[in-house]
C-alpha cells in the first residue's frame, strides 16, 4: 500500500479502457442536489452509536462540499444557456443573422472557460486518495477495510502510469468536465429523435434517392479521402518531427469518419428564417441527419477493423469484410429496432382511443421512443441511429393517429428538448477548449485537417452530384452544389464522437482539431450563409408547401435516383421498380394498417385475408362522415405500368408541421399511367378544397408479389 | 488484502454513511445506453497496442453486459408505465373510477415483482470483487496498481460489517433497485413544482390562512401524535421482545415526519373529474401541496436533533431549539431561493419580448426553474421546497408574461414530466415490496402505525378545523371535514422520504411500514371516494370559476383566517391586517412590477420615484388599446378602512387554467370599504363582458409603509 496523490482525474483521461457506464457519475449527481445536507445528517443520526463519529464528519463535510460544487457547476450552465437564449432573443429581434444561437453559445462557453481556467486557484489540496497494489486483475468492486469498517468503490477506468503524477488539481474545472458517454446517451439522442420527427417528409421523400447517396456513398467517400489525406499529413508530421506518438492508419480512417458527420444546423436555420428553396432544404437536411448515423456506424466498424497479428498497416481482407459486416449489421438492426417501436406505436395509437386523452397519448409516445433506444442499446446496437428511424416512423405514421393536441404536445416537447441539449453541448464546446485538459494543438495538423475536409467535401457533393444529375429529371444546379459545398459545418455529432475517447495521443490530436473545426465552420459559415445564398443567386421566401417551378419535377426520385445510380450497375427502371414498389406497399397496405388512411384493406388485401382486412382496417376509413386526414402525405406515384383507382379518400397534403393544409380534390376516376404525373402534382399541390373521396388504390402488376 | 465475495450491494443497504452523491450511478447509466459496444470496441482498438488484452477483453464483456441489463430493467420500467397507460386509457374511456393510475401502477410494479424475485435465477456468479485492508481513513477516490497499471476507483459507501457475506446475488434484483437520492433529485422535483405551478390559485389563496394551518400545525400536530403513539407501540414491542434492535424517540418522530405528508392523488383526480366543490379541492390540495414541504423540512429537523452526550432520551433544550432553528432556516432559505427565481423570472419574461419566440420563452422558463433547485442545493437548502414555492410564484406572475402558446407549452411539459415520474415512483413503490432486500414485516408494528395515522389524522383535522372554523365566516362544514380526515392518503413523498435512508434497523421497518400504508390508502380510500362523496352529500358537478353559494364567503380568508388563529394568541384584526397588508402590496408593487397588469406604478409609488416607476412600468399598463389580461386573479380585499380607486383596468378572474375566462366590469369609481365586499364579489364572479377599465388602486393607510 502506498500513498500517492493522483486522486480523481478529468474523465478524458480515465476513459481509456472502459466502463463507460461507470463513469458516468457526473451529469445526475449533478441533476441531483436535494441535499447532502439533510441525508448526511439523516445518516449521522443513525450513526450516532458509532464511534468515531468525527472521522464521518469530515467525510461527509468533504461529500458535501463536492456536491455544492456539483449543483454550482451546472448552475454555470443554466447560466450559460440563459444568457444564450437572451441574447439569440436579443439578435432575432433586431434580425441579426450573422450568429447562430450555436455559434453564439460557443462564445459564452468560451468566454467562462477563459473565466474558470485562469480566474479560479489552480489546486486545491483537500482530496487525497490512496493508492494500493493488487497482484490480480481489475474488479469492478473493491471492498476495502478501514480501521474496521467496510468501504465500497466501483472502479472508474484506468489511468495510464505516466499521467498519475502529472494532474492538475483544479476542482472546478475537474467538476464542469462531462463524462463522454453523457453526450451520446442523454444529448444525441433527442437531437436526433427530433430531427427524424421533424423531416418535413414530402421533400424528403422526393430526393430520397440523392439523400441516401449523399449520406451513405457521400460519407464513405469523405470519410476515405480524410482518411487517407490526414495519413499523408501524420506522415509528414513524422518526418519533421512532429508527431511525438504512434499514429495508425485506423486512426486516420477514424477521424475521418468523425469529422464526415456534417450538421449544417446554422445553415438550416436560416434557411428556415429566409423560407429559402426546399428541395435544397431537404437534400441537406436529410444528408445531415443520415450521415450522422452513417459515421456513427463507421466509425465504430473502423474500430472494430483489428487486422490480425499486429501489424496495423497491412491490409487485412477478412478484418475489412468483418469491419464491413458489423457496419451493416449494426446499421439495419437498429434501423429495424427503430421502425418496430414506431410501428407498435402507430398500431397502439390506432387501435385505441387514446386520443381522447392527450397527456396518456404524450407519455406514452415519449415512452415508446425511448424504448427504442434501451431495446437497441439491450440488443447491442446503435441506440442513437435507432432513435432517429424511430423519429422518422413515428412522423410518418403514428403522427396521423395522434390527437390535434398530442401533435402540438409531442413536436413541442422534443422540440423544447433539442434545443436545450443542442446548446447545451455547443456551449460545452466553448468551454472544453479552455477547460479540457488534455488539448494537443498541432499546427501542422490542424491545417492539414482543414484541406482535407474542404478536398473530402468537394470529392463527395461534386462528382456525386454529376452522376445522380445524370439520372433525375429535376437537376441538383451548380447553385445547389456549392451551396451544399459551402453548408458542410461540422457540429454535435463530431464532438462526441470525438471527445467518447480522448485516452491516445493521436485521439486527443483528433479531439482539439475537431473542436477548432467546429468552431470555425459554425461560426465563418454561419455567418456566410446569407451572403452565399444571395451570391449564388437561391430563391428565398419559398412557400415550404409549394412545389418547385413547375417543370415536373416530382418525380426526380424515380428517375434512377436511388443509392444505387452512383454505381450504376442498376437500370434505371429497376431503381424506379424498387420505389414504386416501396411506395405501393406503403400506401396499400402500412399506411392502411398503421393509421386511419389510405385504401380500405378489404379492397387492397386478397380475398382470403378478408377477417384480417376488415379487422385492421379501422372504421373511419368506411366512415364518410369523418374526414380522413392524411398530414404531410408523401405518396409518390410514377411512370410506369400502374393504373390508379380512385374512391373517395381525401388527401390532405402538408409540408410543414401541421401549420399550413393544403388539401386536394381527387375526383374519383380511372386514370392511366400518362396521367399519373398530373395526378400526383395535384395532390400534392395547393388549394384548400378538402373533397371526400376515399380508396385511393395503386394498382400494377408487381401487387400479386407483396 | 483479503478477497471477499461481498461485491456491490443493494443502494438501500449502502446508503448508510454517505455520499449520496457518488452513490448515484443507477439512473443515468441506465438512461444512458448507447453502446458499450462501439464504447468498448473502440476502446479495444486503442488498447490493441498494451499486452494483457484477454483481460481488458473479460472486463469489457462483464461491463457489456451489465450495460445491457441497465437497459433491460429500464425496459421493464417503460413497459411497466406503457401497460398502465394503456389500461388506464380502458377504465377511463369505461368511466371506471374505483382504480386510479397510481394504483393500477403499483399493481403492475408488484406483478413484476413477484416475478422478478421469484422467476429469476437467485444468483450469479461472475461479479467478483476484492477487499484490500487500509489502515487511515476512508478516501473517496482509490488508485489501484494492478500488475503494473492503475485503476481508479471511487467510494460507493459503507458496508456494515455483520451483512458482508449475507449478501443476496440476484442481479436483476439490484438492478432494477435505483438509488434513493434519485427520486430526491429526479423524481420529486417534477411532481411539486407542477403542484405550485397549476395550484388553482383564487381558490387557493382564499382559503390561504386554513391552507397554512393545516399544513404546519396540521403536521406538526400530526408528526407529534403519531411519533409518540408509535414510541408507546416500540416500547410495547419490546416488553413483549418484539423489537430486535434499537428503536429511539427520534425515530418514532422521524417516522411521524415522513408519515405525515398526505398525497390525496386519487382524491384530488376524481374531484377534478367530477367537478367537486372547489374549496374543498383547494383545502385539500394546498395542504397536501404544502404539507410535503413541511415533512421534508422537520424530517430533517428532527434528524438534526442530537442532545449532548448520548442519552438521545432526554429532553435536551438546546438541542431542541437548534431542531427548530434548523427547521426555520431551511424553511425560509428555501422559501427565498424559490421566490426569487420566480421574481427573477417574471421579471426577465416581462421586459424582454421572448414571448414572440415561444421555443426561447419555454426553453428559459425551463432552466430558470431548474435553477431553483440547484441554487437552493448550492446553498445547503432544500431544492425539492425552492422549486415549490418557484412554481407558485411562477404561476402567480411570470404566466401572465408568458405568449399564449408558452403558457400551454409550459403547462404540458410539466404536465407530463409530473405524470411520468408520478407514475414511476407508484409502480416502483409497488415492484419494492418484493425486490427490496431488506424488508421487516413487524405486524405489531403496523397495526399500531395504521392506528396511529388514523388518530394523527383526526387529531391533526378535527381539532384544527374547529379553531379554524371560530375565525371562519364560511365555515368548513363537517362533511367537509370527514372528507378530508377520509383523504390522508400517503404516496410518493412518504416513501421517498422513507427510502432515502434504510440503514438501520428501525428505518428498515418504518420503510416496510410505509410502503403498506401507502398501499392501503392508494387503493382502498382511492376506490371508496365517490361512495364516500355522495355518502357526505358533497356537491360535485361545480363550475370551478363559481364562487360558491351566495353566501359572501368570499372574505372568510379575512376572518382571522391565519396560520395563527389555532393558538388564538392574535386578534382578528391583526391576521386580516396581515393578509391586507400582503394583498395590497402585491396588487399595487408586485404586480405591476413583475407582470404587465395592476394599476401602473406611477399611480402607486411615491412621486420621488416617479423615473423608477416610469421604467418598472409596462407600456402595456398605459395602453388602453391593448386589453390587459390577468389570469388567475386572485387578489382579495378586505372589509377594512380602504379605499379603491378604480382607473381602467380590465381585470379577468380565472380560475382554472386560463380555460375558462370570467372577466368583469369595474366602473372605475371610488366606494367605500362597505361595499367592498360587493366588488370583489363581482371581479371575482363570472359574466362575460370584459371592459376596459384601469388602474384599480387599493389605497388605505398602511400603504405609507410598504
Amino acid at each position: 500500500m502506498e500513498p500517492g496523490d493522483a486522486a480523481r482525474l478529468g474523465p478524458g483521461r480515465a476513459a481509456r479502457a472502459l466502463p463507460p457506464r461507470l463513469l458516468l457519475l457526473p451529469l445526475l449527481p449533478l441533476l441531483l442536489g436535494r441535499g447532502l445536507r439533510a441525508a448526511a445528517s439523516a445518516s449521522s443520526g443513525a450513526a450516532a452509536e458509532d464511534s468515531s463519529a468525527m472521522e464521518e464528519l469530515a467525510t461527509e463535510k468533504e461529500a458535501e462540499e463536492s456536491h455544492r460544487q456539483d449543483s454550482v457547476s451546472l448552475l454555470t450552465f443554466i447560466l450559460l444557456l440563459t444568457l444564450t437564449i437572451l441574447t439569440i432573443w436579443l439578435f432575432k429581434h433586431r434580425r441579426v443573422r450573422f450568429l447562430h444561437e450555436t455559434g453564439l453559445a460557443m462564445i459564452y462557453g468560451l468566454i467562462v472557460g477563459v473565466i474558470l481556467r485562469y480566474g479560479t486557484p489552480a489546486s486545491s489540496g483537500h482530496d487525497k486518495s490512496l493508492s494500493c497494489t493488487q497482484e490480480d486483475r481489475a474488479f469492478s468492486t473493491l471492498l476495502v477495510n478501514v480501521s474496521g469498517k467496510f468501504f465500497e468503490y466501483t472502479l472508474k477506468g484506468e489511468i495510464s502510469p505516466g499521467k498519475i503524477n502529472s494532474v492538475e488539481q483544479n476542482d472546478m474545472l475537474r467538476k464542469v468536465t462531462f463524462d463522454p458517454e453523457v453526450f451520446f446517451n442523454i444529448l444525441l439522442p433527442p437531437i436526433i429523435f427530433h430531427a427524424g420527427y421533424s423531416l418535413k417528409k414530402r421533400h424528403f421523400f422526393r430526393n430520397l434517392g440523392s439523400i441516401l447517396a449523399y449520406a451513405f456513398l457521400g460519407t464513405a467517400v469523405s470519410c476515405f479521402i480524410i482518411g487517407n489525406l490526414m495519413y499523408g499529413v501524420a506522415r509528414l508530421m513524422r518526418t519533421v518531427g512532429q508527431l511525438s506518438d504512434k499514429f495508425y492508419y485506423t486512426d486516420c480512417l477514424f477521424f475521418g469518419a468523425i469529422i464526415s458527420a456534417t450538421d449544417p444546423v446554422t445553415v438550416l436555420a436560416i434557411f428556415n428564417e429566409l423560407h429559402a428553396d426546399v428541395d435544397l432544404y431537404a437534400l441537406l437536411f436529410g444528408e445531415s441527419v443520415l450521415n450522422d448515423a452513417v459515421a456513427i456506424v463507421l466509425s465504430s466498424s473502423i474500430v472494430a477493423y483489428q487486422p490480425a497479428g499486429l501489424n496495423t498497416h497491412a491490409f487485412d481482407a477478412a478484418a475489412f469484410f468483418k469491419s464491413v459486416g458489423i457496419f451493416l449489421g449494426i446499421f439495419s438492426g437498429s434501423f429495424t429496432m427503430g421502425a418496430v417501436t414506431g410501428v407498435v406505436t402507430a398500431l397502439v395509437t390506432k387501435f385505441t382511443k387514446l386520443h381522447c386523452f392527450p397527456l396518456l397519448e404524450t407519455a406514452l409516445f415519449f415512452l415508446m421512443s425511448w424504448s427504442t433506444f434501451l431495446l437497441a442499446e439491450a440488443c447491442g446496437f446503435t441506440g442513437v441511429v435507432a432513435v432517429l428511424f424511430c423519429g422518422i416512423t413515428q412522423a410518418h405514421y403514428t403522427y396521423n393517429n395522434l390527437s390535434v393536441e398530442s401533435r402540438s404536445r409531442t413536436k413541442q416537447l422534443f422540440e423544447v428538448l433539442h434545443f436545450l441539449a443542442e446548446n447545451f453541448i455547443f456551449s460545452y464546446m466553448g468551454l472544453a477548449l479552455f477547460t479540457f485538459q488534455k488539448h494537443v494543438f498541432s499546427p501542422v495538423f490542424i491545417i492539414g485537417a482543414f484541406v482535407a475536409i474542404f478536398l473530402g467535401r468537394a470529392a463527395h457533393i461534386y462528382p456525386l452530384s454529376f452522376f445522380l444529375n445524370l439520372g433525375r429529371r429535376h437537376k441538383i444546379g451548380w447553385n445547389f452544389q456549392h451551396m451544399m459545398m459551402f453548408s458542410g459545418l461540422r457540429g454535435a455529432m463530431a464532438f462526441a464522437l470525438a471527445i467518447r475517447d480522448t485516452a491516445s495521443y493521436a485521439r486527443q490530436m483528433m479531439f482539439t482539431t475537431t473542436l477548432l473545426i467546429v468552431f470555425f465552420t459554425v461560426w465563418i459559415i454561419g455567418g456566410g450563409t446569407t451572403p452565399m445564398l444571395s451570391w449564388l443567386n437561391i430563391r428565398v421566401g419559398v412557400d415550404p408547401d409549394q412545389d418547385p417551378p413547375p417543370n415536373n419535377d416530382s418525380f426526380q426520385v424515380l428517375q434512377g435516383d436511388g443509392p444505387d445510380s452512383a454505381r450504376g450497375n442498376r437500370t434505371k427502371q429497376e431503381s424506379a421498380w424498387l420505389f414504386r414498389l416501396w411506395y405501393s406497399f406503403d400506401h396499400n397496405y402500412l399506411k392502411p394498417i398503421l393509421t386511419h388512411s389510405g385504401p380500405p384493406l378489404t379492397t387492397t388485401l386478397p380475398a382470403w385475408c378478408g377477417l384480417l382486412a376488415r379487422c385492421l382496417t379501422s372504421p373511419q376509413v368506411y366512415d364518410n362522415q369523418e374526414p380522413l386526414r392524411e398530414e404531410d402525405s408523401d405518396f409518390i406515384l410514377t411512370e410506369g405500368e400502374l393504373t390508379l383507382t380512385y374512391g373517395d379518400s381525401t388527401v390532405t397534403a402538408n409540408g410543414s408541421s401541421g401549420s399550413h393544409t393544403a388539401s386536394t380534390s381527387l375526383e374519383g376516376s380511372r386514370r392511366t399511367k400518362s396521367s399519373s404525373e398530373e395526378v400526383l402534382d395535384r395532390a400534392l399541390g395547393i388549394g384548400d378544397q378538402p373533397v371526400s373521396s376515399r380508396g385511393t388504390r395503386l394498382v400494377f402488376p408487381l401487387e400479386d408479389n407483396a
